[in-house]
Protein backbone atom coordinates (compact mmCIF):
# COMPACT_ATOMS: atom_id res chain seq x y z
CA UNK A 1 0.00 0.00 0.00
CA UNK A 2 1.20 3.05 -0.77
CA UNK A 3 1.69 5.76 1.87
CA UNK A 4 1.78 9.46 1.80
CA UNK A 5 3.99 11.16 4.03
CA UNK A 6 3.59 15.12 4.16
CA UNK A 7 4.94 17.45 6.76
CA UNK A 8 3.01 21.17 7.85
CA UNK A 9 6.62 23.03 8.58
CA UNK A 10 3.83 25.20 10.92
CA UNK A 11 0.17 24.19 12.32
CA UNK A 12 -1.51 27.15 10.63
CA UNK A 13 -4.21 25.17 8.15
CA UNK A 14 -3.76 21.58 9.54
CA UNK A 15 -7.40 22.17 11.02
CA UNK A 16 -8.91 23.04 8.13
CA UNK A 17 -8.04 19.25 6.21
CA UNK A 18 -10.03 16.40 6.49
CA UNK A 19 -7.53 13.92 8.87
CA UNK A 20 -10.00 11.19 9.79
CA UNK A 21 -7.84 9.05 8.03
CA UNK A 22 -4.32 10.12 8.42
CA UNK A 23 -1.97 9.88 11.67
CA UNK A 24 -0.50 12.95 12.89
CA UNK A 25 2.77 12.64 14.80
CA UNK A 26 3.34 16.50 16.56
CA UNK A 27 7.02 18.18 16.88
CA UNK A 28 7.99 20.77 19.26
CA UNK A 29 11.35 20.29 19.72
CA UNK A 30 12.44 22.75 22.11
CA UNK A 31 10.98 21.65 24.17
CA UNK A 32 7.27 20.48 24.88
CA UNK A 33 7.04 17.70 22.65
CA UNK A 34 10.78 16.54 24.14
CA UNK A 35 9.71 17.18 27.63
CA UNK A 36 6.54 14.79 27.37
CA UNK A 37 8.30 11.86 26.07
CA UNK A 38 10.88 12.06 29.10
CA UNK A 39 8.04 12.98 31.27
CA UNK A 40 5.72 9.88 30.53
CA UNK A 41 9.02 7.17 29.87
CA UNK A 42 9.42 8.21 33.84
CA UNK A 43 5.75 7.20 34.05
CA UNK A 44 3.64 10.60 34.61
CA UNK A 45 0.06 9.03 33.84
CA UNK A 46 -1.12 11.67 32.35
CA UNK A 47 -0.05 15.35 30.63
CA UNK A 48 -2.68 17.84 29.91
CA UNK A 49 -1.68 20.26 26.98
CA UNK A 50 -3.83 24.00 27.67
CA UNK A 51 -2.11 27.53 26.38
CA UNK A 52 -2.68 29.63 28.99
CA UNK A 53 -1.64 29.23 33.19
CA UNK A 54 -5.81 30.60 33.41
CA UNK A 55 -6.28 27.26 31.39
CA UNK A 56 -4.46 25.16 33.40
CA UNK A 57 -6.32 26.53 36.91
CA UNK A 58 -9.49 25.75 34.87
CA UNK A 59 -8.30 22.42 34.18
CA UNK A 60 -6.96 21.56 37.28
CA UNK A 61 -10.29 22.60 38.77
CA UNK A 62 -11.87 19.45 37.40
CA UNK A 63 -8.75 16.99 37.90
CA UNK A 64 -7.74 16.47 41.20
CA UNK A 65 -4.57 16.05 41.96
CA UNK A 66 -2.57 17.87 39.76
CA UNK A 67 0.58 19.13 39.29
CA UNK A 68 1.45 22.06 37.22
CA UNK A 69 4.68 22.86 34.41
CA UNK A 70 5.08 25.83 32.44
CA UNK A 71 7.43 29.23 32.43
CA UNK A 72 7.30 32.35 30.75
CA UNK A 73 10.73 33.42 28.75
CA UNK A 74 12.34 29.78 29.96
CA UNK A 75 11.69 31.01 33.78
CA UNK A 76 9.35 28.41 35.49
CA UNK A 77 6.16 30.25 36.10
CA UNK A 78 5.28 31.56 39.84
CA UNK A 79 3.84 28.75 41.92
CA UNK A 80 4.33 25.84 39.47
CA UNK A 81 5.84 22.34 40.00
CA UNK A 82 7.61 22.36 36.63
CA UNK A 83 9.13 24.79 34.17
CA UNK A 84 9.43 23.31 30.35
CA UNK A 85 12.99 21.75 30.83
CA UNK A 86 12.96 18.21 30.03
CA UNK A 87 15.71 17.37 32.99
CA UNK A 88 13.07 18.39 35.32
CA UNK A 89 10.48 15.68 34.78
CA UNK A 90 12.27 12.79 37.58
CA UNK A 91 10.65 9.56 37.62
CA UNK A 92 10.70 10.41 41.66
CA UNK A 93 8.55 13.72 40.77
CA UNK A 94 6.55 12.79 38.23
CA UNK A 95 5.06 8.83 38.93
CA UNK A 96 1.83 8.22 38.56
CA UNK A 97 1.31 11.95 38.90
CA UNK A 98 -1.28 14.33 36.53
CA UNK A 99 0.26 17.11 34.63
CA UNK A 100 -1.13 20.30 33.40
CA UNK A 101 1.43 21.64 30.77
CA UNK A 102 1.23 25.20 29.38
CA UNK A 103 2.99 25.49 26.59
CA UNK A 104 1.59 27.83 23.43
CA UNK A 105 3.27 26.44 20.29
CA UNK A 106 2.98 22.48 21.25
CA UNK A 107 -0.74 22.73 22.28
CA UNK A 108 -1.65 24.77 18.79
CA UNK A 109 0.14 22.43 17.15
CA UNK A 110 -1.91 18.95 19.29
CA UNK A 111 -4.68 20.88 19.27
CA UNK A 112 -4.45 21.52 14.93
CA UNK A 113 -5.07 17.81 14.85
CA UNK A 114 -7.77 16.71 16.74
CA UNK A 115 -10.22 15.63 13.46
CA UNK A 116 -7.07 12.92 12.84
CA UNK A 117 -7.11 9.23 12.84
CA UNK A 118 -4.27 9.50 15.54
CA UNK A 119 -2.56 12.25 17.26
CA UNK A 120 1.35 11.24 18.59
CA UNK A 121 3.42 12.66 20.16
CA UNK A 122 7.17 12.90 18.60
CA UNK A 123 11.02 14.16 19.40
CA UNK A 124 14.53 12.84 18.79
CA UNK A 125 14.02 10.85 21.84
CA UNK A 126 11.29 8.64 20.70
CA UNK A 127 11.76 9.04 16.61
CA UNK A 128 12.39 5.44 15.94
CA UNK A 129 9.38 4.26 18.24
CA UNK A 130 7.03 7.07 16.82
CA UNK A 131 7.63 6.41 13.31
CA UNK A 132 6.96 2.54 13.81
CA UNK A 133 3.86 2.88 15.49
CA UNK A 134 2.81 5.95 12.99
CA UNK A 135 3.41 3.35 10.64
CA UNK A 136 1.22 0.48 12.08
CA UNK A 137 -1.99 1.82 11.06
CA UNK A 138 -1.37 1.64 7.19
CA UNK A 139 -2.82 5.36 7.22
CA UNK A 140 -1.53 8.45 5.54
CA UNK A 141 1.17 10.25 7.73
CA UNK A 142 1.08 14.23 8.27
CA UNK A 143 4.08 15.67 10.46
CA UNK A 144 3.25 18.80 12.07
CA UNK A 145 5.76 20.94 13.35
CA UNK A 146 4.75 23.36 16.14
CA UNK A 147 7.02 26.37 14.82
CA UNK A 148 7.36 29.20 17.06
CA UNK A 149 5.04 32.11 17.47
CA UNK A 150 3.53 31.01 13.72
CA UNK A 151 7.20 30.95 12.64
CA UNK A 152 9.19 28.24 10.97
CA UNK A 153 11.75 26.72 13.51
CA UNK A 154 14.80 24.44 12.15
CA UNK A 155 15.04 21.81 15.03
CA UNK A 156 11.38 21.08 14.28
CA UNK A 157 12.06 20.32 10.61
CA UNK A 158 15.39 18.73 11.09
CA UNK A 159 13.07 16.32 13.31
CA UNK A 160 10.46 15.97 10.55
CA UNK A 161 13.24 15.01 7.92
CA UNK A 162 14.46 12.36 10.43
CA UNK A 163 10.71 11.05 10.75
CA UNK A 164 10.89 11.38 7.20
CA UNK A 165 13.44 9.11 6.56
CA UNK A 166 12.35 6.52 9.26
CA UNK A 167 8.92 6.54 7.43
CA UNK A 168 10.10 6.29 3.57
CA UNK A 169 12.85 3.52 4.17
CA UNK A 170 10.74 0.13 4.00
CA UNK A 171 7.73 0.25 1.66
CA UNK A 172 6.22 2.46 -1.10
CA UNK A 173 5.87 6.29 0.07
CA UNK A 174 4.96 9.11 -1.80
CA UNK A 175 6.70 12.34 -0.39
CA UNK A 176 5.00 15.44 -0.66
CA UNK A 177 7.69 18.90 -1.35
CA UNK A 178 7.94 20.32 2.01
CA UNK A 179 8.44 16.16 3.15
CA UNK A 180 11.55 15.95 1.14
CA UNK A 181 12.43 19.72 1.84
CA UNK A 182 12.84 18.33 5.31
CA UNK A 183 14.35 15.02 4.35
CA UNK A 184 17.40 17.26 2.17
CA UNK A 185 17.64 19.84 5.67
CA UNK A 186 18.21 16.53 8.04
CA UNK A 187 20.74 15.03 5.77
CA UNK A 188 22.73 18.08 5.20
CA UNK A 189 22.68 18.31 8.84
CA UNK A 190 22.73 14.94 10.77
CA UNK A 191 26.41 15.19 11.66
CA UNK A 192 26.29 18.16 13.11
CA UNK A 193 22.90 18.59 14.68
CA UNK A 194 23.57 19.90 17.92
CA UNK A 195 25.21 22.35 16.17
CA UNK A 196 22.87 23.27 13.75
CA UNK A 197 19.90 23.26 16.14
CA UNK A 198 21.85 25.56 18.64
CA UNK A 199 22.25 27.90 15.73
CA UNK A 200 18.37 28.08 15.19
CA UNK A 201 16.87 31.19 16.97
CA UNK A 202 15.03 28.61 19.84
CA UNK A 203 18.63 27.31 20.14
CA UNK A 204 20.60 30.54 20.95
CA UNK A 205 18.22 32.13 23.31
CA UNK A 206 18.24 28.47 25.38
CA UNK A 207 22.06 28.81 24.56
CA UNK A 208 22.01 32.45 26.01
CA UNK A 209 20.02 30.85 29.08
CA UNK A 210 22.98 28.64 30.02
CA UNK A 211 20.79 25.63 28.92
CA UNK A 212 22.97 23.96 26.04
CA UNK A 213 22.43 20.91 27.86
CA UNK A 214 18.78 21.19 27.08
CA UNK A 215 19.48 21.79 23.56
CA UNK A 216 22.02 18.36 23.63
CA UNK A 217 19.32 16.19 25.23
CA UNK A 218 16.58 17.34 22.82
CA UNK A 219 18.45 15.81 19.67
CA UNK A 220 19.40 12.52 21.97
CA UNK A 221 17.74 10.22 18.70
CA UNK A 222 16.33 6.77 19.82
CA UNK A 223 16.94 7.53 23.86
CA UNK A 224 13.50 6.60 24.55
CA UNK A 225 11.21 4.24 23.07
CA UNK A 226 7.54 5.17 24.34
CA UNK A 227 4.72 6.58 22.35
CA UNK A 228 2.68 9.54 23.63
CA UNK A 229 -0.64 9.51 22.71
CA UNK A 230 -3.29 12.85 22.70
CA UNK A 231 -6.34 11.23 23.40
CA UNK A 232 -9.69 13.47 24.57
CA UNK A 233 -7.19 16.52 25.97
CA UNK A 234 -4.92 14.35 27.49
CA UNK A 235 -1.50 12.69 26.68
CA UNK A 236 -1.01 9.12 27.11
CA UNK A 237 1.18 6.60 27.08
CA UNK A 238 -0.04 4.25 23.50
CA UNK A 239 0.12 0.76 25.28
CA UNK A 240 0.98 -0.35 21.27
CA UNK A 241 4.05 1.77 21.56
CA UNK A 242 5.77 -0.18 23.57
CA UNK B 1 26.40 46.39 8.77
CA UNK B 2 24.46 43.70 9.85
CA UNK B 3 22.16 42.47 7.24
CA UNK B 4 18.93 40.63 8.23
CA UNK B 5 18.68 37.67 5.49
CA UNK B 6 15.03 36.07 5.83
CA UNK B 7 13.20 33.57 3.54
CA UNK B 8 9.39 33.80 3.10
CA UNK B 9 9.05 29.81 2.40
CA UNK B 10 5.08 31.35 1.21
CA UNK B 11 3.96 34.85 0.30
CA UNK B 12 1.05 34.23 2.76
CA UNK B 13 1.42 37.01 5.78
CA UNK B 14 4.24 38.69 3.98
CA UNK B 15 1.74 41.97 2.78
CA UNK B 16 1.07 42.15 6.39
CA UNK B 17 4.66 42.86 7.31
CA UNK B 18 6.74 46.78 7.13
CA UNK B 19 8.43 45.97 3.81
CA UNK B 20 9.98 49.79 3.25
CA UNK B 21 13.21 49.11 4.70
CA UNK B 22 13.84 46.11 3.22
CA UNK B 23 14.61 44.61 -0.53
CA UNK B 24 12.48 41.30 -1.43
CA UNK B 25 13.51 38.81 -4.24
CA UNK B 26 10.56 36.71 -5.73
CA UNK B 27 10.95 33.45 -6.81
CA UNK B 28 8.93 31.04 -8.76
CA UNK B 29 11.05 28.71 -10.40
CA UNK B 30 8.78 26.69 -12.36
CA UNK B 31 8.01 28.60 -14.22
CA UNK B 32 7.24 32.81 -13.62
CA UNK B 33 10.46 34.06 -12.52
CA UNK B 34 12.87 32.15 -14.78
CA UNK B 35 11.27 33.12 -18.07
CA UNK B 36 10.72 36.57 -16.66
CA UNK B 37 14.44 37.07 -16.36
CA UNK B 38 14.52 34.89 -19.77
CA UNK B 39 12.32 37.34 -21.58
CA UNK B 40 14.37 40.59 -19.94
CA UNK B 41 17.25 39.09 -21.06
CA UNK B 42 16.47 38.78 -24.80
CA UNK B 43 15.44 42.66 -24.75
CA UNK B 44 11.74 42.43 -23.77
CA UNK B 45 10.90 46.05 -22.47
CA UNK B 46 8.14 45.34 -19.62
CA UNK B 47 6.63 42.45 -18.96
CA UNK B 48 3.10 43.24 -16.84
CA UNK B 49 2.09 40.48 -14.47
CA UNK B 50 -1.48 39.67 -13.46
CA UNK B 51 -3.45 37.14 -11.92
CA UNK B 52 -6.35 36.43 -14.45
CA UNK B 53 -7.22 36.47 -18.36
CA UNK B 54 -9.54 38.76 -16.94
CA UNK B 55 -7.10 41.44 -16.13
CA UNK B 56 -4.64 40.85 -18.75
CA UNK B 57 -8.04 42.22 -20.94
CA UNK B 58 -8.22 44.93 -18.68
CA UNK B 59 -4.54 46.06 -18.79
CA UNK B 60 -4.33 45.66 -22.33
CA UNK B 61 -7.03 47.80 -23.09
CA UNK B 62 -4.59 50.53 -21.74
CA UNK B 63 -1.59 49.96 -22.61
CA UNK B 64 -0.60 48.60 -26.48
CA UNK B 65 0.54 47.59 -28.12
CA UNK B 66 1.27 44.82 -25.96
CA UNK B 67 1.44 40.79 -26.39
CA UNK B 68 -0.03 37.93 -23.97
CA UNK B 69 1.57 35.10 -22.13
CA UNK B 70 -0.27 32.61 -20.34
CA UNK B 71 -1.17 28.74 -19.86
CA UNK B 72 -4.07 27.04 -17.85
CA UNK B 73 -2.56 22.92 -17.11
CA UNK B 74 0.80 23.89 -18.68
CA UNK B 75 -1.30 24.81 -22.40
CA UNK B 76 -1.16 27.94 -23.74
CA UNK B 77 -4.64 30.01 -23.38
CA UNK B 78 -5.92 30.08 -26.56
CA UNK B 79 -5.31 33.09 -28.62
CA UNK B 80 -2.31 33.89 -26.07
CA UNK B 81 1.37 35.07 -28.09
CA UNK B 82 3.01 32.79 -25.11
CA UNK B 83 2.63 29.94 -23.06
CA UNK B 84 4.97 29.86 -19.64
CA UNK B 85 8.34 28.55 -20.77
CA UNK B 86 11.15 29.87 -20.98
CA UNK B 87 12.45 28.44 -24.19
CA UNK B 88 8.98 30.31 -26.13
CA UNK B 89 10.39 33.90 -24.93
CA UNK B 90 13.02 34.06 -28.08
CA UNK B 91 15.12 37.67 -28.86
CA UNK B 92 13.16 37.70 -32.18
CA UNK B 93 9.90 37.50 -30.71
CA UNK B 94 9.91 39.60 -27.73
CA UNK B 95 12.65 42.21 -28.29
CA UNK B 96 10.57 45.71 -27.56
CA UNK B 97 7.70 44.15 -26.79
CA UNK B 98 5.43 44.84 -23.87
CA UNK B 99 4.07 41.20 -22.78
CA UNK B 100 1.01 40.86 -20.04
CA UNK B 101 1.92 37.44 -18.21
CA UNK B 102 -0.91 35.93 -16.41
CA UNK B 103 0.74 33.79 -13.68
CA UNK B 104 -1.24 32.92 -10.00
CA UNK B 105 1.46 32.06 -7.69
CA UNK B 106 4.54 34.55 -9.18
CA UNK B 107 1.59 37.60 -9.52
CA UNK B 108 0.29 37.02 -5.96
CA UNK B 109 4.38 36.77 -4.59
CA UNK B 110 5.33 39.84 -6.50
CA UNK B 111 2.33 41.47 -5.11
CA UNK B 112 2.84 40.52 -1.42
CA UNK B 113 6.16 42.46 -1.65
CA UNK B 114 4.00 46.24 -2.95
CA UNK B 115 5.40 48.09 0.17
CA UNK B 116 8.84 46.92 -0.30
CA UNK B 117 11.91 48.65 -0.65
CA UNK B 118 12.84 47.28 -3.68
CA UNK B 119 11.17 44.28 -5.43
CA UNK B 120 13.73 42.21 -7.46
CA UNK B 121 12.85 39.34 -9.52
CA UNK B 122 15.35 36.04 -9.16
CA UNK B 123 16.04 32.49 -10.41
CA UNK B 124 18.57 29.97 -10.78
CA UNK B 125 19.88 31.69 -14.01
CA UNK B 126 20.44 35.26 -12.56
CA UNK B 127 21.19 34.44 -8.91
CA UNK B 128 24.77 35.71 -8.51
CA UNK B 129 23.62 38.99 -10.44
CA UNK B 130 20.13 39.32 -8.35
CA UNK B 131 21.89 38.73 -5.41
CA UNK B 132 25.08 41.23 -5.83
CA UNK B 133 21.95 43.71 -6.87
CA UNK B 134 19.85 43.12 -3.75
CA UNK B 135 23.23 43.36 -1.27
CA UNK B 136 24.10 46.60 -3.16
CA UNK B 137 21.59 48.55 -1.28
CA UNK B 138 22.75 47.70 2.06
CA UNK B 139 19.20 46.77 3.11
CA UNK B 140 17.97 44.09 4.82
CA UNK B 141 16.98 40.74 2.28
CA UNK B 142 13.98 39.05 2.00
CA UNK B 143 13.52 36.47 -0.21
CA UNK B 144 9.85 34.89 -1.12
CA UNK B 145 8.95 31.77 -2.34
CA UNK B 146 5.79 32.04 -4.25
CA UNK B 147 4.62 28.21 -3.88
CA UNK B 148 2.03 26.66 -5.63
CA UNK B 149 -1.53 27.26 -4.78
CA UNK B 150 -0.59 28.22 -1.17
CA UNK B 151 1.57 24.85 -0.81
CA UNK B 152 5.23 24.97 -0.37
CA UNK B 153 7.39 24.22 -3.29
CA UNK B 154 10.70 22.29 -3.41
CA UNK B 155 12.19 24.23 -6.11
CA UNK B 156 11.86 27.89 -5.43
CA UNK B 157 13.34 26.91 -1.35
CA UNK B 158 16.49 25.21 -3.13
CA UNK B 159 17.00 28.37 -5.11
CA UNK B 160 16.01 30.51 -1.93
CA UNK B 161 18.88 28.39 -0.20
CA UNK B 162 21.20 29.49 -3.29
CA UNK B 163 20.36 33.22 -2.75
CA UNK B 164 21.09 32.29 0.87
CA UNK B 165 24.56 31.33 0.09
CA UNK B 166 25.58 33.90 -2.18
CA UNK B 167 24.13 36.71 -0.22
CA UNK B 168 26.19 35.66 3.53
CA UNK B 169 29.47 34.75 1.98
CA UNK B 170 30.76 37.74 2.52
CA UNK B 171 30.05 40.71 5.27
CA UNK B 172 28.34 39.86 8.46
CA UNK B 173 25.22 38.88 8.19
CA UNK B 174 22.08 37.35 10.21
CA UNK B 175 19.83 34.20 8.92
CA UNK B 176 16.70 33.77 10.38
CA UNK B 177 15.76 29.77 10.87
CA UNK B 178 14.03 29.71 7.37
CA UNK B 179 17.30 31.01 5.25
CA UNK B 180 19.01 28.52 7.63
CA UNK B 181 16.25 26.10 6.42
CA UNK B 182 17.21 26.85 2.58
CA UNK B 183 20.72 26.93 2.92
CA UNK B 184 20.48 23.87 4.30
CA UNK B 185 18.67 21.86 1.16
CA UNK B 186 20.71 23.74 -1.36
CA UNK B 187 23.52 22.47 0.17
CA UNK B 188 22.55 19.08 -0.03
CA UNK B 189 20.89 18.50 -3.20
CA UNK B 190 23.73 21.19 -5.03
CA UNK B 191 25.12 18.00 -6.65
CA UNK B 192 21.74 16.47 -8.24
CA UNK B 193 19.76 19.43 -8.23
CA UNK B 194 17.99 18.88 -11.42
CA UNK B 195 16.88 15.01 -10.00
CA UNK B 196 16.16 16.80 -6.92
CA UNK B 197 13.92 19.12 -8.77
CA UNK B 198 12.48 16.78 -10.69
CA UNK B 199 11.19 14.53 -8.03
CA UNK B 200 9.35 17.75 -6.85
CA UNK B 201 5.07 17.94 -7.68
CA UNK B 202 5.65 20.93 -10.57
CA UNK B 203 9.00 19.17 -11.70
CA UNK B 204 6.74 15.86 -12.01
CA UNK B 205 3.94 17.79 -13.81
CA UNK B 206 6.65 18.84 -15.99
CA UNK B 207 8.64 15.21 -16.51
CA UNK B 208 5.35 13.94 -17.23
CA UNK B 209 4.44 16.60 -20.12
CA UNK B 210 7.15 15.74 -21.69
CA UNK B 211 9.17 19.10 -20.72
CA UNK B 212 12.41 17.85 -18.57
CA UNK B 213 14.25 20.48 -21.16
CA UNK B 214 12.14 23.27 -19.14
CA UNK B 215 13.12 21.59 -15.56
CA UNK B 216 16.72 21.97 -16.63
CA UNK B 217 16.55 24.90 -18.00
CA UNK B 218 14.96 26.53 -14.98
CA UNK B 219 18.39 24.63 -12.86
CA UNK B 220 20.71 26.57 -15.03
CA UNK B 221 23.23 28.81 -12.39
CA UNK B 222 24.20 31.98 -13.80
CA UNK B 223 22.78 31.55 -17.05
CA UNK B 224 22.09 35.25 -17.43
CA UNK B 225 23.25 38.82 -15.44
CA UNK B 226 19.97 40.81 -15.85
CA UNK B 227 18.50 41.81 -12.79
CA UNK B 228 14.35 42.56 -13.48
CA UNK B 229 12.47 44.66 -10.97
CA UNK B 230 9.23 45.25 -10.41
CA UNK B 231 7.94 48.86 -10.67
CA UNK B 232 4.88 50.25 -10.22
CA UNK B 233 3.18 47.26 -11.88
CA UNK B 234 5.53 46.63 -14.64
CA UNK B 235 8.83 44.32 -14.62
CA UNK B 236 11.59 46.23 -16.00
CA UNK B 237 15.34 45.74 -16.05
CA UNK B 238 17.31 47.25 -13.09
CA UNK B 239 19.82 49.24 -15.34
CA UNK B 240 21.93 48.94 -12.19
CA UNK B 241 21.77 45.10 -11.93
CA UNK B 242 24.07 44.68 -15.04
Amino acid sequence: MLMNIDVALLPKGVNEVDLSDTVCIVLDIFRATTSIVTCLANGCSAMIPVLSTEDASRVASQVSPVLFAGERQSIKIDGYDFGNSPWEFSEDKVKGQQIVMTTTNGTIAIKATEGAYRTLIGSFLNATAVCRQGKGYGKDILIVCAGTDGLFSLEDALCAGLLVQLLAQEGDSLLTDSARGALLMYNEAKDKLIETGASSRNGQRLYDLNKMDDVEYCFQTDLLDNVPEYVEGKIILNKLGK
